[in-house]
C-alpha cells in the first residue's frame, strides 16, 4: 500500500473538475433505477448499461454478468435480473488488490414522500452547496467517487497505488437476488475465480453517525426475524356472542408479547440477553470518545425518547448490544376505527439483531424455548406455532489491518479530521458474504453523512 | 292481550300456503338489498318499495319515510337513504298496539365467503326441508311472517286481537343510519307522534342458543369501544439504527394490553370488574336451567376453547359478566412476512361488553384511570393517548311483563317447547332507543335458530 492521501495533483484535478462530476451524477439520479419495482426494471438495467459506458470511457475492460430471472414472478412474465457490473483496473502482482462494491439501483422515491425538490433531478442548494437526490448518497454518489479517481488518475498519467476490481449490482435494494450465489461460484473457482487475488474488500455503502465527523465502520449486528401464531376458533367470532366465552387468541399473544423485551431495551429472553458479556469500562471508554450526542439521536428520531441520557450507553445499545423489537400483529383487525371481532388466529412479528458471539442458531433455540415455556403458563386451550422467518450473522472485522489503517489515513488526509471507528446497528449482507466467501479483511468506508436521509 | 296461540283455522291457512309463503320470501331474497354497498343502495329502496307493495297487497295503509341522505358521503355524490316503511294494522282503542320492528337489508354475501348455494337465491332442501339464502333469517323471514299472519287473518275474515304497528328499516346492517333520529322525533311528537298509543314493542332479530330450544330474550350486554396509542419517534425508525436506542411504542403498548384482561375472561381492571355483582346461587340456577352444551359452543366455534366445563358459567360469560376483547392494533405493520422497522405510533383497539349496573360513563372513566395508571408505572419517554370510540348501554327488561308471557305462550303453541328465557351478548341498539324512547315494554322474539349462520 502506499503512502495515505492521494498525489496533490489529483486533489487539484478533483476540485478543479467538481462541475463534471455533479453533471455525471446528475445524470445518474435521473436514471430512476428502483430495483423494488418491476415496472421499473427496464430503468435499472439502463443504469447497468450507462454504469458499463462510464467505466469503458475511462479505458477500463468491463464484463457484465447476466443473473437470469428474478425468483417468485409468474412463469408467463418472467423479469430480468439486472446485471452485475465488473471491471478489473490493474493486474500489477507486486501491489494489493482492494474490491471496491457497490450498487446502482435505489429505493422507490416519491414527492409525497416528503421530498423538497424533484428526487430524479439532482439538486444544488445555493447557500449550502448541498446536493440533494435519490440515489446521491446510496448509492450512485460513492460508486461514481471511485470512477472520479479513475478518471483524475487517467487523466493526469498517474497510476494507481492498487489494483482494483469493481462489482457493481442492481438489486441491492431487493435483497441482492442472485448476487450471493455468484460470488459463491466464482469464489469455488479458485484461481480461475473473478475474486482470486483480491487482498481486501472496500464496501461505501453506510454513513456517518452524525454530520460532523466521519466514521468507519467495522462491525455490523445480525438479524434473526420470528413470528408466534396463538390459534383459537376455527373462524373469526363475534365478540358479543363469544366474549368471555372463549379463550381469546390476542389474549394470550398480548401476555406473550409483553414478556420479550423491557421498556429499557433489555431483551427478557435471559438466556438471550446473557450471551453477550457486559461491557468493560475500557470498552465504555471507546464508546464514550465517539462523536455523537443526545442531542443528534433526538434530531434523528425527532423526539427526546433515547434509552439513556449518556451517548456513550445510547452507541452500545446500537452497536454492541442486542436488541429485540415488536414489528405488529398479523391476522387481527389493523384498520382505522374498530371492528369488535375476536380474530381466529393472530401473528406476532418480531426481530432480534445479534451481536457476537450469538448466533442465529443459539439465538432461535434460545426464543424458541423462552417463547414455549411462556405461553405453557398461560392457562389457555388455545394452540401456539413458533417460527424463525429469516437470519443473518453479525459481523466484526479486525479494525487494526492494514485494510483499515490505510481507510484512516486516507479519511483524514481528505477530511482533514481523524475518523471514528464505529459500528453498525444494521445489516449490510453482503459484507458477510464477501468475508465468508474471500476469506479476506472488509472495509466499511462511509462517503455519505449522518444527515443524508438514505433509507 | 287475547289467549295464547293463534285459533285453529289460521294455523291451517298457514300449513295449507306454505308454499306461497315461501315463495314471496324467494322473492324477497333475490333483491339484493346489501345497504353497506353503495353500489347496492337501488336494490335496498327497491327491496323497500317491494315490502310497501306487499303491505298494501294486503289491504293495510303504509307511509314511507324519507330519511334524505347519507352522511359522509361526497357533495356531489349524495346516497339517499333507503326509506322506512310504516304500516298500522287496526285502531281499536280497546285493543293493545304491539310496535313491530324489522329490517330489509341485509349483510352482503358471495359464493366465496363460504355458500353452498347462490345466496340470492332461496334453496330448499330435498331432505330437510331447509331453507337458506341470504335475508331468509336476518330478517327478511322474520318481517315476512308477520307478513304471513296479517294474509291468514285477512283471508279468513278473521280480526287479529291486538292492533298492530310495523316500522321496517332498510339501514340495520349499516348502523341504522337516522333511524334514531326519526323514532326519537316522532316521541317528541307525543300524541301527534306514530309511535303514540304503542303499547309494547316486540323484535324478531336474534336467535336461538340452539337449533333445538326456541327462546324468548329479555337482556343485552352494552358496549364501550377504546383506543389507546402510543406515540414515540417522529417517523418510523429502523430497527438496527435505532433498536435499544430509543424507548419502542410497540414495548409499551404491548405491556398495556397484556394488562386488560386475564386468559380466563377475567377483567383485570378491578374497578371495572367490581361494579358487577357475583350471581346467587339462585341466578347461577337459572343459567344451569337453559338448554346449551359445551357441544353447542365447540361445534359453534369449531374448536374446543371454552372457558369452563361447566355450560352455566359459559353462559353467563355470554349474558351477565362483562367481557374485554382486544381486537388489533394499528399503525404497525400487518402483512404477511415482517418488516423490520419500529413504528412510530401504535393504537391497540379494544372493547368491553358492559352489563348492568355498568353504564359506559362508569366504565370509561374506571379504564382511562386505569390505562393512565398502567402507562404511568411503566418507565418510558413515550407518551399515551387514550379515547373512548363509541359506546352503548346494556338493557335488561322486566320478562315477568304480560308482552313476555304473551310470547312464552306462542312460542309453546308453535313449537309445543317453553321456551328458554335468555339474554344476548351482543348489542341490538335499536332495542334500547324503543325502551328509552317510548318507554314500553320490549321483546325480543328470535324466529331464527342458532345455526341458521346471521352475521
Amino acid at each position: 500500500m502506499s503512502s495515505a492521501g492521494a498525489p496533490p495533483e489529483v486533489l487539484q484535478y478533483i476540485e478543479g473538475h467538481q462541475q463534471q462530476f455533479i453533471d455525471r451524477l446528475a445524470e445518474a439520479v435521473a436514471i430512476r433505477s428502483v430495483s423494488g419495482d418491476p415496472t421499473r426494471r427496464q430503468d435499472v438495467i439502463a443504469m447497468g448499461d450507462w454504469l458499463e459506458g462510464q467505466l469503458q470511457s475511462l479505458k477500463v475492460s468491463t464484463q457484465r454478468v447476466d443473473l437470469g430471472f428474478q425468483d417468485g414472478q409468474p412463469d408467463d412474465e418472467p423479469l430480468p435480473l439486472p446485471p452485475v457490473i465488473l471491471s478489473r483496473v490493474g493486474e500489477d502482482p507486486a501491489k494489493r488488490t482492494v474490491l471496491v462494491y457497490g450498487h446502482y439501483d435505489v429505493q422507490p422515491a416519491e414527492r409525497s414522500d416528503g421530498w423538497n425538490t424533484d428526487p430524479w433531478k439532482l439538486d444544488q442548494n445555493d447557500q449550502t452547496g448541498r446536493l440533494t437526490g435519490r440515489g446521491s448518497t446510496d448509492d450512485k454518489g460513492p460508486v461514481l467517487g471511485w470512477l472520479n479517481v479513475l478518471e483524475a488518475h487517467n487523466a493526469l498519467g498517474l497510476e494507481l497505488p492498487v489494483n482494483l476490481r469493481f462489482c457493481f449490482e442492481g438489486m441491492e435494494e431487493s435483497g441482492s437476488d442472485g448476487l450471493d450465489a455468484f460470488i459463491a461460484d466464482e469464489a469455488k473457482k479458485g484461481e480461475e475465480g473473478y475474486f482470486n487475488g483480491v487482498s481486501c474488500v472496500c464496501i461505501s455503502d453506510n454513513y456517518w453517525l452524525n454530520a460532523r465527523t466521519p466514521c468507519v465502520t467495522y462491525g455490523l449486528r445480525g438479524i434473526v426475524t420470528f413470528q408466534m401464531t396463538v390459534s383459537g376458533p376455527a373462524h373469526d367470532l363475534h365478540s358479543g356472542m363469544f366474549g368471555r366465552v372463549v379463550h381469546e387468541p390476542m389474549t394470550d399473544l398480548a401476555i406473550l408479547m409483553s414478556q420479550l423485551v423491557a421498556p429499557c431495551g433489555k431483551i427478557l429472553i435471559d438466556e438471550v440477553e446473557k450471551m453477550v458479556p457486559a461491557p468493560t469500562d475500557e470498552e465504555k471508554k471507546e464508546y464514550e470518545k465517539l462523536d455523537y450526542t443526545v442531542k443528534d439521536l433526538d434530531d434523528a428520531v425527532g423526539a427526546h425518547i433515547g434509552l439513556s441520557d449518556d451517548h456513550g450507553e445510547l452507541l452500545m445499545g446500537r452497536m454492541r448490544y442486542p436488541s429485540l423489537s415488536l414489528h405488529g400483529i398479523e391476522g387481527a383487525y389493523s384498520g382505522p376505527g374498530v371492528k369488535t371481532i375476536i380474530p381466529a388466529k393472530v401473528t406476532a412479528k418480531f426481530s432480534i439483531r445479534i451481536v457476537n458471539p450469538q448466533t442465529p442458531e443459539k439465538v432461535v433455540d434460545a426464543v424458541k424455548k423462552y417463547v414455549e415455556d411462556a405461553f405453557a403458563q398461560i392457562d389457555t386451550k388455545n394452540t401456539l406455532t413458533f417460527e424463525m422467518l429469516d437470519a443473518g450473522d453479525a459481523w466484526v472485522a479486525d479494525n487494526t489491518h492494514w485494510n483499515y489503517q490505510a481507510a484512516i489515513r486516507a479519511t483524514e488526509a481528505v477530511y482533514k479530521h481523524t475518523p471514528d471507528l464505529t459500528r453498525e446497528g444494521g445489516s449490510i449482507p453482503v459484507t458477510l458474504t464477501f468475508a465468508e466467501q474471500l476469506g479476506v479483511n472488509v472495509l466499511l468506508l462511509p462517503m455519505g453523512r449522518g444527515d443524508d436521509g438514505a433509507q
